[in-house]
């Protein structure tokens, strides 16, 4: 028996276009002689389409195209992913299901049961869980089918949920010959690993091979990282979609399992997602040209590297804004990197714009000195050239600042945060210099001064963000037992021992910036808990 | 026997402050010698507390503020809202609850069963349901209390869910000689009469006194208006809660009913809740001050005689920009409303800025000619100078745009969309005037000139907002037809008698502008449905 896994790319609502690859997957299997078509949780649609689905165009628009996919399906099983209408009993009107084709006909339906209501996932506000558990037969075997998080259960890698019901399980029962399943599952920084052991435990515990179609492609701040899994009975992981790209992996539950290493490289891997999220934002919403500020700084180089990766280095804008505040090593470091990389470079000078802010403020700054508002006005005529520049021309902007500082809210908000995709958004210090030196091994692209030197805003005369921060391993260490681990401050005092009040400052900081990031830019999610999809916090609050 | 209805305004997370209120409230009830005190749904951390409820410590200190309650219940019978964890099976290790303490002692929980995941709500994000129905003996009477959305099944007014439970259904089985419910519901344009509603139908269903204890005050984005219930046995309503303050209602169910009328006043209701939320947006966060753009026009004039009655005419500040394309008859009118209203009022040119930067940027315009790209400089400047007056002198800067502008994206990201909240994000172009109108009935506020003039953003000779938009009765009918109700298109031809094309066009352009409202500031909801917190839509996406 032979499988094609159809890890696809659809964009949200996008019916003509997600309908034909579909139906191009389909043409692709029976060249290829297989026998069963898996394709992606609600590939027809694209996951998560949000609130889309309460517009009932939308879900018939699932219907109608799934009534076009089905005549393409002669001689095959296809499993393909959709949101349809709940017309039985049950709080939702909508079911997150999987159609049975066989040979040209629905068969029936697989409705998720297991509906992920916490981080990024809002199903619960959508969907009425399926209740009903069955196999399909096909060419004389059994198939089980779930969608996403039906598998997830059974390991016991679900966050913040204790389902009570384990689909796998439930297959268990029905004696299953192959168990599939259909996925949209986000990357986060180390996930792809979990994702083979979960199939895995399944595999174990059914003694069937298990195979996993993943959604791949970024849809707006999720990105998808394909890697589907194929494990045979014994759970022994035979096969691996590729990461970060469409790929109809066609697999042979027949055949001799040939051995299959993977080595899971953690930083080049956030690399990837961090491109594929940028270029797919771009694509899917066609746009082709990208402007950004340099400033010299590790936070823009870095961002300026992923946007040519993207999108091509003949679509990416640099504007290099110096002031008198800024060093000429700066100045010099960002025209390299423009250079190294082969993009359109261009230098302003702040400097009259600001005089002209203070010449027309001064009156109203009643003889009060410099403080943070002459700093944020820099950074504020910055943010308008970019999009100036983008308004006129037709690029996109991208902000360039990293997690660690949206976290403490050191950043200006419509300055350095102004922007279409912040790009490094759920990126922290650590991780920023770890992808720099990922870059730099393979060809010194990024000037080993602008990695080297301290990090500063240069917004004042010496200023370095230590002057107001603590180190960055001690933001990052707090930044991600807080935010990503919800830890409590004991906990975080215990397992990082940095003191309670440097731990209760840098927790009360993080949340004062809450309304700051309210308004900032949609980032690239590559965490477990970005501070933007997925992470719901009042701004007016008095428990930190 | 009778009823202390504590309609309180807690503060999210505010252990403390709240626990002193609700002491204070039951302090109150023993000299007004009641028998039971009903408080608001989760007044303990004031709802809706979000991911807050995610961290272990933040549901201990829910449930040690209740510790220190009890022991302030003697003689008394109380119902007191608090997330508790749910140390029972379920998957989710959450409740919300209201304990039931009586003389000194906690006798049980209530546990809300029926969890909205709709529109704002994202109960099944936290929450496991209630499953347990039972009535509480208190002075010789069978009492039921369930939690908000608990009563409104009953009635049918549920949005987007199907209940298959009814609580109210349940209570009737129990035969309960009173019916209390601990309620958090938002306000939205025209909702009071329905709460009425619903508590008439339990009440005639249950054929006992209906009492509902609301929660009052702004919640960041929310505004909960209070107006607590009191309806008879045969469904007469008897008492309300003052609206948008708290109260604390005392009820005395054996007394003579006397006719209660309440006159509705639908616009008056959606001013008074624009203040509140004003109001505790700026007092929970210790702000005092508000600063904005005086343009002249309808919707500054409404912004700033919302946030003086909010904040005190002393605490508000009015700037005039102008430019070389505002008129001067909106330069005076600006001038006469600061004056009418007694606000500091100071008045910058953004010309010398719009030069300078036209001056820095012209190398890089190509030559291209004038188009929106030099509109947003403007609105962009006076964004900025609105920021840096913030930063030197601890302002908060409201912005002004309305849900129309918002809709359609008639607004400038970084330039009139800048500010910490966005007062009148929430209110259509109708409704702006039938809120000015209704100011000025009382005394004459806002000069008539503001009022009667064509809306224009003057930012280019001579421009009307209709040179680039339909009407806008036109723009609201489609606003509110496909935004809060969600109809197809079809539909809303069909209802407003208005072509497909323009309509398509509208939709279009509300989905189009979903980047700049992502990164807008928060509002105050008023309506159904808001364009920031509630609802959730891709700015990514091919469906329209």
């Amino acid at each position: 028996m032979k499988v094609l896994v159809a890890q696809l790319d659809p964009t949200i609502g996008d019916f003509p276009g997600n309908t034909q690859k579909i139906i191009q997957a389909l043409s692709h299997a029976r060249k290829e002689k297989v026998d069963i078509v898996l394709f992606p949780e609600m590939v027809i649609c694209a996951y998560p389409p949000e609130d889309l689905v309460l517009h009932g165009p939308f879900v018939l628009a699932c219907e109608e195209a799934l009534q076009k996919i089905v005549p393409h399906t002669e001689g095959l099983m296809a499993v393909v992913g959709l949101a349809r209408r709940n017309l039985a009993q049950g709080e939702k009107a909508l079911l997150n299901s999987a159609a049975i084709v066989q040979n040209g006909k629905i068969v029936g339906f697989v409705d998720k049961a297991l509906l992920p209501t916490y981080d990024v996932f809002d199903e619960r506000r959508y969907f009425e869980p399926g209740i009903e558990f069955k196999a399909w037969e096909w060419k004389g075997k059994k198939i089980g089918v779930t969608i996403c998080e039906d598998i997830w259960q059974h390991a016991g890698y679900v966050g913040e949920t204790r389902y009570t019901c384990d689909p796998v399980l439930e297959m268990q029962k029905l004696k299953v010959d192959l168990f599939l399943n259909a996925s949209a599952s986000p990357y986060q920084f180390q996930k792809p690993d979990m994702r083979v052991r979960v199939c895995q435990k399944a595999a174990r515990t059914l003694k069937c091979p298990v195979l996993l179609c993943a959604q791949v492609g970024g849809n707006e701040q999720l990105v998808f990282d394909g890697y589907s899994v194929y494990v045979d009975s014994a759970g022994k992981l035979c096969q691996l979609g590729k990461g970060f790209e469409e790929d109809l992996m066609v697999v042979d539950l027949n055949a001799e399992k040939k051995p299959f290493h993977f080595e899971y490289d953690a930083i080049g891997d956030l690399y990837h997602a961090l491109v594929l999220g940028t270029r797919d934002y771009f694509r899917k919403q066609n746009f082709k040209k990208a402007i950004l500020g340099l400033s010299g700084g590790v936070d823009s180089a870095l961002t300026a590297c992923i946007a040519v990766e993207a999108l091509g280095k003949e679509n990416v804008y640099g504007l290099s804004m110096p002031s008198r505040f800024s060093s000429s090593s700066s100045l010099k470091d960002a025209e390299i990197l423009a250079k190294n990389l082969g993009i359109r470079f261009d230098k302003v000078s702040i400097d009259p714009l600001y005089d002209a802010y203070l010449k027309s403020l001064n009156p109203l700054f009643e003889g009060k000195p410099f403080d943070v508002t002459e700093e944020n006005i820099q950074a504020r005529i910055r943010g308008m050239l970019l999009m100036a520049l983008s308004n006129k021309h037709g690029y996109l902007v991208l902000s360039t600042g990293n997690k660690s500082e949206l976290a403490l809210g050191y950043c200006t908000l419509y300055g350095d945060m102004a922007g279409g995709l912040a790009v490094i958004a759920d990126v922290n210090k650590k991780q920023i210099y770890q992808l720099v030196n990922w870059i730099n091994q393979k060809q010194e692209i990024i000037p080993p001064s602008t990695i080297i030197k301290p990090p500063s805003a240069e917004l004042r005369p010496g200023q370095l963000d230590t002057d107001t921060l603590p180190d960055y391993a001690v933001v990052d260490a707090v930044l991600e037992s807080y935010v990503e681990d919800c830890l409590s401050p004991e906990e975080i005092v215990k397992k990082h021992n940095i003191s309670k009040e440097v731990v209760l400052d840098l927790i009360h900081r993080i949340h004062l910036a809450e309304y700051k990031r309210r308004q900032s830019a949609p980032g690239i999610r590559v965490t477990k808990k970005s501070f933007k999809v997925g992470r719901r916090y009042p701004i007016v609050q008095k428990w930190m």
